[in-house]
């Protein structure tokens, strides 16, 4: 049982699993159950590969990366994680409950560690924390099968293509709602972020796509076919 | 409400949802919530990508396919779906719930058909229910993120090999446990089933890898991490 201060418990209110709740409610339900808070130095490593995990760890500050290092040593990074992510909330109720990542703190970083029978008991008392928990497992599943998806493809302009023309056919919309940052997409596309800036820069230039403000419109949906 | 008969009660008591729960249970349970069944016929499509998913399907009998159409017209296998198999069931929660995949019988199939609503119900009301559905999605994360782990190495020996050194370091055996039937480490890897057993059955014959009844060991550990 730990007594979150007013500061942690708005930062808390701005996470995935506690989203649409009050912050008033939130403290009265962090309560109920046993949760944690671990802090950790910049470059300091929060969880190796392999790792037992059965703890969920939500990221209250910082900005911390998960990384794999393959045969040849080489780090490569999976995901950037900030303020209000769940981290590796899949793998907690996971079968093989291995970290498959290192976790890298790459600020000064602050963890919420809520152990999985304090989260199993949320989830049966509060059906938005339920629902919530559940949609962030669907989004993470979601953007997994399109990062697959995405492989297929070769070009970072061909998968900007495809990726605007499935958003397309989806929403049957010339005007698409991105649900999606651009670091985001470009960890969707498994590119780097200045290289998607460019190449959508560019498809505005050519007149294919168009920007308004922080939205993207397709002015040429033929033209942006034939780059798939 | 839906009277279900004793055969469809043993078969959903073989499903992941209702694993270690017992049959007379089910049937109460079952009961307090709207469910109906769908058949469906031999090669019919049961679902197209893009459909909105708000129930979710489990698989009574039969066996499906799921499918995607890349833009040369050409369908790609991306999972088959047996007998007790949750059809979808992280696109159900996700907050873009569009099926990625075209869903075919590949035989006469039977489905049970329960709305998002009732697994919510159903999740509240019992703890079990609630941790099989996220096991269920743990899972399939794990196995999202294996496969995109797997892309990088480009022969199937190199990915056979990659693996069994991954479960030797995770679980510090020479005689690890195997998660997975042949037939779902294939589409892990992104291979034919076929030409994984050919693998398989080489590196039993070179002496790298042993075969007890079902299982494999790993008989040269160092053969094995210079063929990754």
């Amino acid at each position: 049982m730990k007594n979150l201060s007013a500061k942690e418990i708005e930062l808390l209110a701005g996470t995935f699993l506690f989203r649409d709740i009050h912050p008033g409610e939130i403290k009265k339900l962090i309560k109920t159950v046993p949760v944690y808070i671990k802090t950790f130095e910049k470059n300091s490593i929060i969880a190796f590969p392999g790792d037992t995990y059965d703890n969920l760890y939500i990221l209250l500050q910082g900005t911390c990366a998960a990384e794999i290092t393959d045969y040849e040593e080489k780090t490569l990074l999976v995901e950037t994680l900030s303020q209000g992510d769940m981290i590796a909330s899949g793998i907690l109720f996971a079968e093989e409950n291995c970290l498959p990542v290192q976790l890298t703190a790459r600020t000064h970083t602050e963890m919420l560690v809520i152990p999985k029978n304090s989260i199993l008991a949320l989830c049966k008392n509060h059906e938005k924390i339920l629902s919530n928990y559940f949609q962030d497992m669907g989004n993470k599943i979601n953007f997994l099968a399109g990062k697959i998806r995405f492989h297929q493809f070769n070009t970072i302009k061909q998968k900007t293509a495809v990726y605007f023309i499935d958003l397309y056919n989806r929403q049957k919309s010339l005007r698409p709602r991105i649900p999606y940052t651009i670091e985001k997409l470009s960890e969707l596309f498994g590119s780097a972020r200045p290289a998607l800036s460019r190449i959508l820069a560019e498809l505005v230039e050519t007149g294919i796509l168009g920007r308004e403000g922080r939205s993207y419109i397709i002015k040429d949906l033929d033209r942006l076919k034939s780059l798939q």
